[in-house]
């Protein structure tokens, strides 16, 4: 069996003193414009086949990989963006998963599943499972965490947490979300408290449970950098869990909002960059540096910066 | 444009005098003997390669389809299934949803997707988007109506709304889950009411913008038949919505339950048969009856025999 999860991302992040992960949300239309001509050669330059495109977002997500594998301690996959383009895309996904985890980087599957229990069990063969002498588990993504919802109940996280056990699996649970709408329904008060605290609140026995040789637990939280103040509550709550963190760039997180998230010993919490590293190529200083062509560079140089912020932000907390 | 989901599905409900849809949950270890053997000639009978595994189940799906399409109104896709097998699996939905349509089916996809809005809109696009003359629009799965979380917020629907709106689409909103853990999250107190009463009440303005000529809404509910006193609230709430009823059979909700979430005028609500109709050939009576080779004609008996057990519920409730 792996290693515990926490432990190795833990690890991982200490090893390359970086605490942001590579999110992978890629849109054709964002692409640098040499991708795009060469997947353009199957349709047109604006509207190839799904297959040319998934080649396409595959070329990109490798050539990302390939260049900031040894900085970067883990690589966050957007599913959605392959699953708009199908089967082609979730090929594409596939293929992309393997090279990460053959550079060594930690994957995980950002899919926020939610459902009740005998469908949950396909969900986490699907994102968590591996090779399986079992007659009904097939070869899955073989993430090593996943993303999910807490809305239908805590029975459905049972089958993941199988997976947390006997796999060294890893699971974020959505207690926060980065977005404007998140306050709708997860800052009702309920029982003397927002939804999202009392969500944390019912995950606390289990993040306890999954704790390894770090002190950190697999049971992970996924708060936004958009939310300081409910990421420190959060925190309060959940003292040993990591916290995977979004928002940061374009939906208006910082680093000094991402770093309430961690715990005051500098660990606990893996900010994911999406649109702010994957596209840096479009954004000064990046673009005149750098060029479309020289688009890995700038996501590189993007993501030392922005662990360069966090640090920086960890460093400066009161 | 295509015409008003809730118009189509009510429509193709009456036509065919049946509530219930075909839920597609397919499981590879549960299939007729004669499938799975056939599938086990590129692996072992008993864990065949996922793409002989997939095979299988798309054989299963058109096989189903094919034999229930004139009794049934519409067919629910559990895409965990199919997400399961991975590339090969997604290809297989793909192959069946398309088969479905051919057939006259209302399909609807249920993926019970949650994202924050720039996310949702690449689910959106996945599972009820078709071809589209803008540049970042692939050929989607096409579905006729998608389930979705409310947890991520009420901007998060956005994406899904504008198919709604411009294509005739459908959504379902989960509001209250079939399974016993439903109660942890979505029946907790806030403002006075349940959760997942709350959240009802802020789809309500929605609902009644997506009203069509039959009077009902494309922005519907799922609502599961193990719970027919919650169903009762949120039809208070919802007079106009069309309700997705899950939960019937192994789960525990009988045809007197589901019958809960239909409007005084009978309409207003799909119930979704899965377990109950897929593998009726295991059990008794249709597995004497019919056998292993004949499960599509157990699976027809089996929705007839519920279709007319839900009508009876209807005309006796008080």
């Amino acid at each position: 069996m792996s290693a515990h999860f926490a432990d190795r991302l833990a690890a991982a992040i200490a090893d390359r003193e970086c605490p942001v992960c590579l999110g992978l949300d890629p849109r054709f239309a964002w692409l640098p414009r040499c991708l795009r001509e060469s997947a353009g050669r199957a349709g047109s330059p604006s509207e190839p086949d799904p297959r040319a495109a998934a080649r396409a977002i595959g070329e990109f997500g490798r050539a990302l990989i390939d260049g900031l594998a040894d900085v970067v301690p883990a690589c966050k996959f957007q599913i959605a963006f392959y699953e708009a383009l199908g089967a082609d895309g979730i090929r594409t996904l596939e293929e992309t998963v393997a090279r990460a985890k053959a550079k060594g980087l930690i994957v995980i599957s950002d899919a926020k599943r939610g459902d009740i229990e005998s469908t949950a069990e396909a969900y986490a063969r699907a994102h968590l499972g591996a090779t399986s002498p079992d007659a009904d588990a097939w070869t899955g993504l073989d993430a090593d965490a996943l993303t999910v919802s807490p809305f239908p109940g805590m029975d459905t996280l049972a089958p993941y947490l199988a997976y947390c056990r006997t796999a060294g699996k890893g699971l974020f649970v959505l207690v926060k979300t980065s977005n404007p709408g998140s306050a709708d329904f997860q800052d009702l008060d309920v029982c003397g408290e927002p939804l999202y605290q009392h969500i944390a609140r019912k995950l606390q026995p289990l993040a306890e449970r999954y704790r390894g040789h770090s002190g950190l637990s697999s049971i992970g939280a996924v708060v936004g950098a958009t939310y300081p103040e409910h990421a420190r509550r959060v925190r309060q709550v959940l003292p040993d869990s990591f916290f995977l963190v979004p928002g940061i760039g374009p939906q208006g997180g910082t680093a000094e909002a991402a770093a309430a998230a961690f715990r005051d010993d500098g660990r606990g919490a893996l900010v994911s960059a999406s649109r702010a590293v994957l596209y840096a190529f479009r954004d000064e200083p990046y673009a005149t540096r750098f060029g479309e062509d020289g688009f890995v560079k700038a996501s590189r140089e993007a993501v030392l910066n922005l662990a360069q912020q966090v640090r920086h932000a960890l460093r400066g907390r009161p």
